[in-house]
Formats: C-alpha cells, structure tokens, sequence
C-alpha cells in the first residue's frame, strides 16, 4: 500500500497511515451503539473518519496526538469519509515524521530548549539566571511544543522556540554592533518575553490553536508574564532592579498602546527587545508569504502587513 | 498680631502662623555656620525662609507638614522673604486648619476610610471581603493623606480617598438602575482600582506630587495594581474566578489602550467601573473650572479636557 | 388548538393566534384575482402568509400592527407558508402580550411618559418647564413606542422612553453626589436629547426601523433637535441663557465630534448629560450580550463595543 | 507735518494723522482727574495715547473707528507714547483711506454687497430667491465690514464679502464645466454659507476679531446658520426639499467631523460648495504667505497649513 | 436581423452586432482539435463564446478590441453563450460606436490631445513648453484610450484625457479669480500630473483596468512620474528651477501623505492642481452617482465617498 | 598657556587654542574700518569674536573649518568675548582634535568610506555593483564628512558613515539568521538608502546643519535617491529588475507613509532594510540619552522617542 497524502485520496481507496487527531466525539449510532466521529488531517488537509462499534467505556483519541490508522475511503454526502477498520496510538518506534501532519519549526525542540537554558545558565548576573531559569522551569513542559500564534508568524508546531531561538541570534548579532548593551539583560528578556502565551492560547499539541483563554482574553501574555515573573523572584528570593527592569521588557515589548504595550520601552535593551521581536515575526511572515509567491508575482493583500507582496526575480531575467 | 495669609504679606511686616514645609535645606553661610533655606507656603503662595544659626546636629524640617513661624518680612533682590526667629513643628493642638494650608478633600480622611472598611466588611462574598480588606490593608496609612493626581482632578489632601468615596456612591446610584449587576464585585472594583497610585507618585504629606516614581513610569498603577493584588489574593489564600475579575478591572478601567489600558472593559461590572471612574474624574474637573470662572465667561482652554468651558448664568439674568 | 410560537411551526400544523405585520402587499395571481402576501412575525421568527380571494376594494393591513389569524402551515419551495383562512385586526379586548411579539421596554409605556411630564411639571425654573413640556408635546404620540435605536442599544418597542427613564434615575443619582449641579437644566438635557430621534428614524409601531429618513441622513437628531427647540421656544414666548444652553445640550449629547458632536460639553450639565447618556447606552448593551452569552464563557466579537464580552460566573465555581 | 505710519514715529516727533482705535478706556489720575487711555493704530503698528482732562461727561471713544489726533511722541519706561492734545472723529469728508489703517478686502462693500443682492435676484427658483434674499436682510448691516475671521484667511475688513464673491465667481467657473449642477441652489448655498459668522465672532467695525461670542463657542456658525434660515423659511413661508437642501448645506460645508461638520456632503452642489470654500481660503492663505516671502526663500512653518511654504523664482533665474 | 445588446439575449436567438473581447483564449477540445474561448461584451453585459474548429496557425483575437460576430445563443450549463459561426476583426468602416460597448469619455479622444497640445504650444516659458509637449510625446499613443482609474472616477475609456481636459477648464477658471498664479505652471502641472497612470496601470485599449503594474505596485505614478520628467528634461536640455517646480507638483498633488504625497503642496500652484484634482475626480464620482439613483432617494453607502448620496428633486415636490 | 575649554572661560583669561568657524561676517566698524565677527566654537560651548582691523581685501574665514586663535578674554554688555589678535587657518600639521570641536563618528571616515566600496566590489552580481559603486562616486567627497540628520540620531561629522557601516553590520548579523535573503541585494539597498541625504541638507564640513536645501523641502532624500539612481543607471547602462527593486527600497525604507514612505516595502530586503534602519537610529538615540543621564535617575522627555528613558543601575545596587 503506497503513502498518500490527505490532499490525493480517492473514492474506493484503501489507506495506510499515520494522522493526526483535529478533533474526536464519541457518539450513539441509530441503534444505540456508540462509534466515534472523528477529522483526522496531515499537512495537506483533513478527513473525516467514523469508528465503529466502539468501546462503551474507552475515551475518544486525544486530540492533537498522532494515530495510526488503516481503513477504506467512501463517500457520504458528496464528501469523502474514511471509514476506520484499525487504528492505535503512535509509540516512539513508530516512524512519524510530525513535519508531515503538521507545520513544524524547522530544528529539534529539545535541541532548542537546551540552547535556551545554556544561554541562561551562562548568566554573569547570578539574579538574572536564577529569575530565567526559574520562568523556563515554570513554563513546564508545553514549552517544547508551543506555537507562538495562532495565524501570523511562527504559527507552527514548537513555534514559539523557533521564535525565540531565533531573536537570541539576533540578539548576538546586535550585542556586536553595540557592545554597550547589558548582554545578560537583553538575553534573560528575549527568552523569557513571550513564556505567558502557553496561558493565552488554547493549542493542542500539535500546535493547532483554537481560541484564546479566559486569562488570554482578560489580560493578555504581557501582564500574566509579569505576575508569572512575580512569582518566580518571590520562590527564587530575588529582588532589586533587576525584576522592574524584567517586568518592564515584559510589559512594553510591544512596544506602543496600540499594540497592546501600555508603556513604551524606556530603557536601551527594552527598546532592542522591541526592534527584535517585530523584526523576527515580519521576516518570518515575509518568508512564508513569498514561498507561497511565484517568483515575479505579487501576492494577495496579507491582512496582517496590509500590503501585496512582490517575490522578486532577483536577476533570474538579467542573464 | 493678625492672621495674614501668604499672598498678603509686605515688606517690614511681623509675622506669626502656620506654614507647610514645601522644601529645606541645610546649607552654611559665608562663615561656615549652618543655616537653613526653607520655601514654606500655605493655600494663596509660598515664600522663601531662612532660619540663621541652625543647630548643625539638627536635621532641616520634614517636607509636606506644617510648622509655626515667628518671624519679620524683608525684601532681598526684590523678592520677599522671611525672616525666621522662632518655630516649631505643630502639635495636635495647634489651631490648624489643613484647608487653609493646601486643597484638602471636603471629608475627613478617617472618616472616609472608615466607610471604605466599612463596605467591605459588609460584602456577601467571603472571598471578595478578604481581597478588599487585604488591599486597604496594604495600601498603609498614607492612603489616608495620598492625593489622586499630580495636576487635573482630585490633585488634593486625600484627594485619592475622595475620589473613591464619591464613586462608591456613583456606583450605589448604578446598582439601583441596573439591579442585575453584581453589587460586591462593582464596590470592590471602585475600592481597590486606584490604590496602587501610592506606588505611581511621589507625594508629599501635604499631597503636593514631585515626580513619578520609578514604578509608576516603567510599569504605572494599572499594572502595579495587578501584581499588589496577586500578594494579598496569595497571603489570603483567595483563588478563583473573582481574582481575575479584579485583575481585569484594575487593568481595564481606564477604558481603551491609548489612556493605558491594553484591554477595554469585557464584563458589566468593568464597563461601569471605567464610566464611574471617568465620570467623577470629569465632574470633579468641571466644578473647579466653574469655579474659578465669572459666571457668564468662558475660562481659557483647559489642556486636560481640550476645551474652553462655560460658566452659565443659570437663570440670573432671566429674572 | 395549542399556543405556538413561529419558530415551532411545522408542516401540516393548524396555526391561530396573534402575530404582528412585517410588511403586506396585494398582488394578482394568475387569474387576475387579488390576493395578499404578508410576513407576519412574532418575536421568535417572521413566516410568510397568503391571503387569497382579497377584496379588491379592501387595503391591505397596515405594517406594525398586531393581526389574530387562522390557517394551516404549508410548505412551498422548501419553505413555510402560512395560508390564512380567517384573520382580523386586533381589539383592545384581545390578550395580546406584545412582548411576546416583539422586543418592548419592561415598563408600560404610558407610565413612562407620565414620569417625564410629572417630572418636568416639578422645575422650579418656569422657562425650562414650559420648552420641556412644549418638546413633549411637539413630539406627540408616537413617543409612546419609538425605538431609540435600529441596533445596538434600546432597540426596542418604546426604547426611547425607556433610555430615557432610565437616565433619568442615574441623573437623580448624579445630583446627589454633585449636589451643586442644576437640577432643572440637567433633567430637561434628558428629557429632550434624543426627541428628534422620531424624525431621524423610519420606525413602524412595534418598534422596527426600517432606515434613516431624509432628515436624519442630511442632518440627524442632533441638529433636528435643535430646531425643533428653537419652534418650542418661539411658540412658548421663552428667551435667555437657557435655551442656548439647551441648544448646546442637544448639539453636545455625543461628547465629541467622531461621534457626531461638532461641540464637545462645555458646562457641567451638558458633560453629566453626555456620560450618563452613554453610560445607559453602554449598560443596555452589556446587560443583552451577557444574557445571551452562558456564564463562563465569552461572546463573539460584538461591533458596536469592538471587543467580545465575558459572562462571569460570580462566583458559582467558587461554592 | 509730514504723514507718518505707526512704525515710522520716533521720540520727540509731532504727529498729526487718522488712526484706528483699538481700546479705550476712561481712568482717573492720582489726583482724581479724567483721561482716557487708548491703544491707536494704523496697519503698521500700534502706539498707546493719553487724552489728560477729559470731560467727565463723555465717553470714551468707541473702539473700530477711526479718529483724527494730533500730538507729541513722547517717552514712558522705554516704549513711546502718544500725548493727545487735540482728536475728533472722523467725518465722511476726511481724506482716510482705512486701507492704510488696517487690512481691507480689495473691493468696495457695496458693490460687493449688491453683487450678492443681483446674484440673488436673478434666481429662477422663487422659493430660493426669498430664502436667500432674507437671509441677506437678516444678517444686517455688518456684512458690509465684517471678516471672515480672526486668523488665517480673509481676515481683514470686509473680508466675509471678500470671500464670498470670490467663492461666487469660482462657482461660475465650475458650472461651466459642470452644466448639470443645480445653478441657483449652488450659488444661494455660497451666499449663505458664511453668514453666520456675524453671530460667531466678536468683530469690530474695522474688523479685528477679539474673540468668540457665546453663540461662537457653544453652537458654531454651522449650526447658527440654520436656527436662522429656519426662521427666514418661516417668515418668507417657504416650505418643501430646498429648505433641508440648504440646511445640509450649510451643516456639510466643513466637510468632515474634524473640521466641524458633523454629515459630509451628500449631494452634488454641497459637495461643490465645500470644495470652492476650502480652495477660496487656502489660496487667499497662499497669497498672503508667498507675499511676505521674498522670491526663491521658504517661509517658516505656516500653522494653519502645518507645512512651510515656497515662494518660486518663476524662471527670472533662468533668463 | 435586429440588434441585441447583451443583456436582451435569450436562448435560441440568432445574434449578429459587435462586441469587444474581454479575454480570450486558444483550447482543445476533447478530439485534439483547436477552438478559441472568449468572453465578449458591450456597454449592458458580457456572454461566453465558443469559435470551433480554431486555425492552429492563428492566434486568438487581441483583448481590448472590437469584431464583427454571427452565431447562435444557445445554453449549456444554465448559462446562455454563443456558438459563434462567422467573426472578423473591424475596419474602420464598420459603423462601431465604441459608447455602445465599453464607458467612453464623452468627447473625442483626438480632439482632447489636440486641446493639451495646443495648450502648451500656447506657453510663454519656452523650458515649461518642451516639458510638457515632451511629457505628451513619451505618453505615447496609448494616452488617447487609457482611463483614469480602475474604479472610481473617470473609469472609461479615455477617461485620462476626460480629467485631464476637464481639470484644464476648472484652471482657466480659477486664473481668472486669482489672476496672480503662474498660468504655464499651472496648466503645465494639469496636463502632466496623471501621465505615469499609463506606467502604473494594465489596461486594454476598451479602457478596462486587470490590475496594477509593477511599476504601479512599487512605486506609484507619482514618483514615476518624476522619473519620466527627469529624462525628459534630459532629452530637452531643460534645467532650472521649473524642473523641481513640476517635481514637486507631481509628488504633492494627492495633498496628504496618507492620499499618497510624501509631501504636501508648498508653492500655489501646486497647491492650486490639488484642489482642481480632487474636485474633479469628487464632481465626477458624484455625478455617476446620482445618475444612477432616482430623484428623491439615497444610494447605497459609497466606497470611496464614505457616505451614502441623495439625488435631490430640486423643486420637482414644489410645483 | 593652558588649554581651556571654551566652557571654561572667564573675563580677563588669555587664550590660544583650535575653534571651529560657526559664523563669520566681515562688517565696518563706527569709523569705516572692516572688522570680522565671528562665532567661534568647542564641543562645550560658542563664544563670540571680534577681530579688529580686517584687511579689506580678505573674506572673512569659511564657515565650518578650524582656526587657531590667541587674545583675550573681555565682557560686553554681559557677555563674554573674545578679542582676537592673532590667527590662522590650520594645517594639516596642527595637532587638531576634530572631536574635541565637534560631534564626531567614533571611526575614520575613510576607512567607513573604504568598507563601503568594498563590500559593494564584492557584490556577485555584476549589475547591484556597478549602480552601488556608481552611487558612492556620485555621492563625491561630502560623503566623508556629511551628518546623517540636523538632530537627533547620528547628528555629527561623518554621520552619515556612521549610521551606514553600523547598518552594514547589522545587515550582516541578519543574513546569518535569515539565509534565504538576497545578500547582495540587501547591502546596497543599506550602502545607498541615505546618500541622497547630502542633497537634502545644508551641513558645514564640521557636520552642523543650518537648514533643509530646496530639493530637501520640495522632495526629500527618498524621491531624490531615486533619481540619483536613475542618472546612475543610465550612465552604467543597468536595466532590468535590480533597478526597480532598489528604487523601491530607497522609496519604503521609512515603512509607511506617516514617516514620509508612499509605499510600504514589498519584499523582504526591502523589508528588512527598514527594520535595521530604524533599530539603528534608535539604538544611537537611545545610547546618546542614557549617556547624558546619571544612572538610576529618567531623562527629560525626549521629543523623538515621545517618552522619557530610564538609565538603568544594572545590578550596581544589588552588591
């Protein structure tokens, strides 16, 4: 049985493989016995899928997990269904390649949460380590596979890793430039500046966000990082300037009211983190806005940088 | 020897009264004996002091509180000023009237403390009660005296108190309109929404503001409020929704991000928290723009409200 | 026969009750024959009715009024129809609940309008009683059901009234805690600031609009209030300050020139107007989100707020 | 004697000439005595004058007119004065020239004025005629002298008929180009649209603008210009679609919210109107600009325009 | 054989007239076999076309132009096309009226660019004559069909020269209120500032605009507008200040930066073609608006006016 | 004789020493003969000169070159000033600290200079090198020396070199990260994005800008690099998309039209581009602040960034 992707399956087929769960429900057929509804997807789009005869007392598949699964494809309703006659939870063994069934960030999490937690424990400032280490470890483990929004840039599987791995090289590239910045704090502010998204967003674990939370909507990842920074100095007994300065890059990277920082950032590494975050979320949208592009084309209006967007030739016409 | 107020002294004069302290400084004269240079002021204007001979183990007099002087106008470089032969800081019974010596809020402090308390204790939610008391609690004694601005309203002795006392009753007359609002969560919103001011601004006793402190230019009392009330909500052990209820009524009772609040009011209990607010805030500029207007005049533009404003006739020339 | 309401009907049922006039138009049919087409509607949904065999000489029945009809429910090109058998004009002796129609004020609609006449027959300052009176009774009976808006807030049989009631109590709150506020001035401001509503708006009796007239497109009720003042004070005989101020009341009411007022408030009456008008309109519109939104969970995005809207749980969780 | 201007006299200088009376005011000397203090000017500068012994008796000379005075230039802390000894006003015989004691429009009043009249008169539409025709009445005789403003453009004497016939001869223009726009209602909309500036400002005969009037600050010429057409519409008894007409075009001709108009131009000729007014005062503020600014040099930043303006060489460097 | 316009079409009809090619494009069909599918249209509608049985050697007819065709309407899928039996391309003998098929200017073409010729062959400045006739020149033969928009106004063919031509006659009429203004810079900005819409937009000679260029998308007509007059001043030998004049009036004449213009007009010239611009392209867009509503109603909400349009009755109600 | 500073001057002081030229205009003194005043200048301070005795023949000195002068410190009218009896202009051989006289790039200009040449000789496409290389010639000598603005960022001799060889840097930092991007492309937008700066300004060769030129006013540095470009590219025969793609970076590289950019940038070096732009001035702005600011304490407001800074203590307090 060939691989195929969501995107070429055909009425009558029969199919072998692994995806991923969008959504799942347990429910009562016309007679009663329970089944289970679920949309099952790869990267390349989703399918619905009906198990029947389900156990009266197992749970409906976790949602955002990989399973194998092996069935038929019909057509019900003019819509293609496929209909599950085996299917498992995905063991370490199995040889998924997650970038298949969902957008990825393109390095291992674990390589880059190892990197985060490297740079910090190189801290000169012991109260600087202590207070990032201490986020990173509250963050807990979600860290690794977290996107960074929901549309947008970095809206991807470990996302928000990508994201902030990304601004810490940045970061290095500027701390060449102006050797007068205070390294440890510029550092501890790109790593620590967007740890609260894990409480604004709802994602599941492949990185599909569904919604904003109740703490996401009432206050936001900027403020609720900074009563998450509050907590970590009170365990970690850190106090001084160094935690104002902290709630502050939390607070104002945004950089102006209008984007949701009510003060703008008044100190030099404020105002660096500021460039650097808007810089790393536009070239990312850039990318994948021109990678979608043909080249000498212009894209559609993209809401979120309310222009077109030209993908250059560059000299391909010259030669 | 009468009572004069500041703005009706002249030259050669004998003076005795009551005068807050509004700076001193101990500097040395060109013998190298110890003097100290004072601008002491009561309600009408301020005049500079010096008191020779100063006992150099004695430190100047604290600013912000009032002191009775003895002593003889004189002119220097054109200016007046006073010179000292006796003083002495005031005692609880001095003949004082605050009022005469700086804007006060027409009520008692204690009194309106009292009734702040009060509220609070009378709250059905156990949760709510333990969160507000926790707040006035923190806030310490100088709520007592803290103004509520530097300039525009309520910029006062206890002006903060005064604000609230107000829109406590602001919000009485609310909840007998909108019977479907939450009475403890609304009260508890006005009590606790500016408290976190005492944090914002430098002020002295006498209510008159310097500067902002360094909390409230990089994190402001919106913000401050939130990580205050994440103590209390800890040392009293309060979890639940009500926290962040709370949370999103310090952080969105200014109304919309351009007045600094990242969030706009998003329940019905927030929505009437930032109309009260804006609303006594409003009215409390009104009344002292009239005041200081003729009836039948405009006054000059007022920078705050972006507008010149009237002071009618009211049916004086009716008659 | 039971009691059903329009969004139960279903094919084959008998059908007699009341329901209210959408619109109703007399056409032929292909026998040259009159017949009527009526949508008639109660508050949970509008059905389309036929009325055969019409008497040519008869009109067809007025829009907005409340008809009894009996007949059988059909279905025509996949959608409900209603033919009609037997129908009649409502009589004062017919139980209709217009609530159950369409949306109306809590409170009757006669008892309002006595509230706003015994209030103004209280001013102390005869010229402000005569011009409110004079306004009242300029806008003549329709007051009695307008709407006091298309959408958005008070949209709704007698909304008018019913925004204006209400504004009336938050004023009577305001003037105790500003007692230095002129009692007659600002309740006249309520009074009279949205009358020219009913030449702003094309409304039929049960309170739905149907679109702007020419004079609210080309100057709406602001402006049209203010003539409609300035005919008042000429047939009354009443001069002076007070009906400039009133002029400036009606032309202010929206506080700035964004929202339509070319002049913001400039005396305090006239700034108490405007937040107590848009605190009620604010409140109406909070209060109908959070009852159509389950506790614990948020609306959609609401345009006329620009945000979405939490329903709490005040406390449920916490028990 | 020689005619000297304002800005030519010198201490110690006879002086007989017409000057312009800017304030006066009736005082007492220290010996109880009467004289007038008056501010005197011509189009070059202003000079303070003493008029000793005055008749106790008599007024003091009214402000906006001009007087004949004869005198010596003398010298009072640093800054000369004129020493009155012999003044009268003015007769239809002397020989002033009010062009030199304060700025003028270019043509006579009258003539302007009865242009207005005869646009008027030639009018098709008689109900147009009437209500344009009243309007001129009504505004009265300070039409022939009043400003169009305080700043900015046409503010000079006779400056509104200045900009007015200007604006009519513009409007000429455009029909020529435009032959389906409505003649009359465009032109009756340019005659009226600025009358009621005569109730917005504080002007005197000469045309220097002290302030705002009440009328000015609380309701605008926009909206004073309709209570007063209303009441010409009921005097002349005109009724029907061209009364609304010229109410929005009156309303509408600020053209948006920001400038004052709270509805933009929703039919062709308001739309005319607005765009003919706003070019008229932006090319007079270009004129007057580019005339103080020698030829190839930039003038400071002009407020109004918020930008600085360049007055070209117009190819005299090229020849 | 009548004549149908495209919107009287009905199945079965036979069909013979001129109409113009949208699109067209050479296919195969089932058997291999080339054919040509077109969408042809006039002034009322557009209709698919079939040509069967395509010359392999051919190409497909050229967008934009007009042919002769016969053939039958038949109907496939619901919706009518024509199966076309007969087509040739016109000759100038063919009696098209291009008004019948596609929005024209309501003057001809020739005779608009003969206007602006002789316009600037009128020219006292003999460096602002080779400009604007070099401008003319490097337009090329596209001007005399190239329209002025998309949409909006003036979006027609020939509705470049439309503007243009009309822009000329608001000048003329304007030098005549403001003799002082530069006549051959005025003049000279009018008929070169819209020149480099032939660069900045893809039309096809029926006047109907695809989208924007490249050129359009990076850059603007604005600024490649002062490209193309750089390189004519080059070829002309033309230097001086006329040249940064007309620069300048290219870049300022959308007045604000948020319209377009890095800078805003700074001379009275410049500022002069911004006013005869905008009211041109307002005029032009009002205009088409009431056509296309009836006397006495309002259009739909207008994109590009932000408002809705009454077309009034102008005294129609009065008789 | 020591060396002073002028800061440091006092009546009665004999000086010598380097000054820089900040004006200087030959004038007749009471009896006829030429003297210069001059205004000569540190980097602590101005100081004004009389050189008495001036031979007629001679120019008074070039603004903005350096002098050595010796005299004597005198008082007029209040102020100090220095008569000066002996001076020249300096010779390559005077030991001159330019930085001591003025604001300097912390690098030699002609090694910037040297770093821009060869990073664009190191371009691998052919065409970018020939326009950048072509730009920098162009460009002619000022480069060496120019500002990069009047005031705030990077306002000092060769500032201009400053600002773009730290751009460079950045640029480099960025390709590291982002690897897609088109090196070459990139660093010549960086190279010429601001050359067109030395036609927009009036700066002396010690860096001090007196005023906007004609062409900065009327066009700005953006549109007028575009035309550089255009002669550029037309001198070296390069056609093709880099032209284009480099005219718009030089067009968007402010980011949005309120900052003087008519269109957004469109690809990701243009992008890009504007991100390092503004990080850069930013950071220089930010460092110059803090610089002038005593740790632990805030700045003023500072009129570019719209805010006050904070300079932090960086764990100075913690130890």
């Amino acid at each position: 049985m060939e691989n195929y992707s969501v995107c070429q399956l055909q009425k009558g087929m029969r199919y072998e493989g692994f995806l991923l769960v969008r959504s799942a429900e347990k429910r009562k057929d016309s007679k009663g016995a329970d089944y289970v509804d679920m949309n099952l997807a790869d990267r390349t789009g989703e399918i619905n899928c009906k198990v029947w005869n389900w156990d009266p007392e197992a749970e409906a598949p976790a949602v955002g997990g990989p399973l194998k699964v092996r069935g038929t494809i019909q057509e019900y309703n003019g819509r293609l269904q496929l209909r599950v006659e085996k299917w498992r939870e995905c063991t370490p063994e199995d040889p998924v390649n997650m970038n298949d069934l969902v957008a990825c960030a393109p390095r291992d999490p674990q390589e880059m949460l190892a990197e985060l937690r490297k740079t910090a424990e190189g801290f000169q400032s012991e109260n600087l380590k202590r207070l990032t280490l201490g986020m990173l470890e509250a963050a807990g483990n979600n860290l690794a596979w977290f996107p960074a929004a929901q549309r947008m840039h970095h809206a991807e599987r470990s996302g928000l890793l990508h994201h902030t791995t990304d601004m810490l090289r940045l970061a290095e590239g500027l701390l060449t430039v102006y050797p007068w910045l205070n390294r440890d704090l510029l550092l501890a502010g790109v790593i620590i500046h967007d740890l609260a998204k894990i409480d604004e967003l709802k994602s599941d674990p492949a990185g599909n966000v569904a919604d904003y939370t109740r703490d996401g909507q009432l206050l936001g990842h900027l403020v609720r990082g900074i009563t998450n920074l509050n907590k970590v100095a009170e365990e970690t007994g850190v106090t001084g300037e160094c935690v104002i300065l902290l709630e502050h890059m939390l607070l104002s990277h945004h950089g102006e009211s209008e984007f949701g920082s009510p003060k703008p950032p008044m100190f030099p590494e404020a105002e660096a983190l500021h460039w650097i975050d808007i810089m790393d979320a536009r070239m990312n949208t850039m990318k994948s806005v021109t990678d979608k592009t043909p080249p000498g084309a212009f894209s559609e209006r993209i809401f979120s940088l309310d222009r077109r967007v030209y993908h250059p030739l560059y000299g391909e016409e010259d030669s």
